[in-house]
């Protein structure tokens, strides 16, 4: 099974929600409001990490993981451009854990979410016979007089922009590992949408590596309402590398650019805006560079994705992202 | 470890919290507020069940274990007196899982959200090396002009009143197994609620056994701000027995009573009243009775639960509900 398919098809099942749903699954967050104001939103999202498949208990300190358990959510935050409110997890604990070991790991969920004034208010936590399972859910809400920007705003000729740097997030260098320690861009996202004139028409945050992610962008995913096609066109020496990527090329024997399209858990933002609203993208925001790397054509059939070289020569791609299947 | 004194640990880690907090971990819900009208509470739980240690998959429908994961938390819900308004789930399938059985154990939590107009609108799914694991998290709001009642408003000489039936909810009978197939008890919260002169001060949903579940409204957990030591008293002739508490007493050579005050997964509400608003209390509502089982006492040293016979001799008790620890 894939889980990216599975979760498309689990979306299916339910076609029609009550109107206080206002964003359904399959973007960042589901939404939902509490009275009679269709502005007055609140988004949720739920992710999980497990031993040996996203994190391993070897040479990993618990804090880290923690850490990673509530990011992983935050950037989901930021990837609707909205602000955190409050955060619950349940853990599934080994039962060779000890109590110490377990203060360790919820701490690091306490002091990623409290950077974010994003509290952990409640949980559930289960000693069994198994492997160390992290669940976290983040409740979140538009800034002021803001609308969450959904995965399915992009429009033809929309300029396609990422936050940071891409690839090898799996790589340990100078005691960091992007998969591990990055930072959920929930400022960046808060500085964007403060920007006047500059408007964000979709987006997304690049967890399964920007070659699969953009898809979402150029199609909306399944289950969403929206269905507009794009076939989304990727300059490749365009494209912020990481310092990772490039330490990945090595060993790999694939380029820095393969890295920087394929790796997953980047947990950057991916967005597109309208060609007029370039000038009013800045080139970094807080030390962290935007990029535009392409740009969205009208659908060319059979093609998802069209990467571009040095050379100006086109290159329809079938490249695929990071996805755990089995 | 034991689960609830970890989790008792794990609550103390965080002692300040941002004033958009209103309900702190330590009650069935954890509550917050989005705008700066602190009457606006939003309530969230989250509850999970593991394969083998909550259920089987032998001889149970994919379904009713779906039904189980999202009841769980709507009986937590009832429990706050309050409404649900939309849940997120991640599960860790099994690898040996096909996308028709995942789609069926969905379908039992959607089918079950859906009764209390509780749309399931995200998710996460992996597919792993492990066993079956369902993470529910549900949002909800206080009924009209309602406040949410917590665990921590009991006060000396209050009533103690349980909905239903109690005990043996693990034996297969006719067909239904109450740990399965339970009903939560929102409508009844919300019947109990809408009674004019009728003041619940405090109430918790019966999930680790009565005797254990009665402590956290004699004392407020650990982490809860309501620190107040009451002894309860249970009249045992008074205890409501479930037939199935009847039918585990004839193998385990145990009586009725100490299965309806120790087995856990009851998911009926334990809550107090004033003596005086006694007049106010039906004696069932929906065909499901409501029973004064005993009163809360002042503290008495060393006494956390004290149990009256038929011929009213006073036993203090050191009976512990159902845990699961190792």
């Amino acid at each position: 099974m894939k889980e990216l398919s599975l979760l498309s098809e689990i979306f299916n099942q339910q076609k029609n929600f009550p109107n206080h749903i206002t964003i359904p699954p399959g973007d960042d967050m589901g939404a939902f409001t509490l009275g009679n104001n269709q502005d007055d939103q609140v988004l949720i999202t739920v992710d999980q990490i497990i031993q040996d498949v996203h994190f391993t208990l070897e040479n990993t300190c618990l804090s880290r993981i923690g850490n990673k358990a509530m990011n992983r959510n935050l950037s989901d935050v930021a990837a609707m451009a909205t602000t955190p409110v409050a955060a619950v997890t349940s853990i599934c604990l080994p039962k060779s854990f000890t109590q110490e070991q377990s203060l360790k790991l919820n701490q690091g969920l306490i002091t990623a979410g409290n950077k974010f004034n994003c509290p952990l208010i409640g949980g559930d936590v289960s000693v069994y016979d198994g492997k160390l399972i992290i669940s976290v859910t983040v409740i979140s809400k538009p800034f002021p007089n803001k609308k969450p920007i959904k995965r399915s705003g992009a429009k033809k000729g929309d300029l396609i922009c990422v936050t940071g740097t891409l690839g090898g997030s799996i790589i340990q260098h100078q005691g960091f590992a992007k998969h591990l320690d990055f930072t959920p861009r929930i400022q960046i996202a808060k500085a964007l949408t403060q920007i006047p004139n500059l408007k964000l028409n979709s987006m997304i945050d690049l967890s399964d590596g920007l070659a699969t992610d953009i898809k979402h962008l150029a199609q909306g995913m399944q289950g969403s309402q929206h269905k507009t096609k794009l076939t989304p066109q990727i300059n490749l020496d365009k494209l912020p590398l990481s310092t990772a990527a490039n330490i990945a090329a090595k060993t790999s024997k694939k380029s820095p650019q393969h890295h920087a399209l394929t790796d997953g858990e980047d947990y950057e933002l991916c967005f597109t805006i309208s060609p007029e609203h370039q000038e009013f993208l800045p080139n970094q925001i807080n030390d962290i560079p935007i990029t535009i790397i392409g740009k969205m054509l009208p659908y060319i059939p059979n093609q998802n994705l069209q990467l571009i070289d040095k050379n100006g020569t086109i290159h329809p791609s079938d490249l695929a992202g990071w996805e755990h299947h089995s």
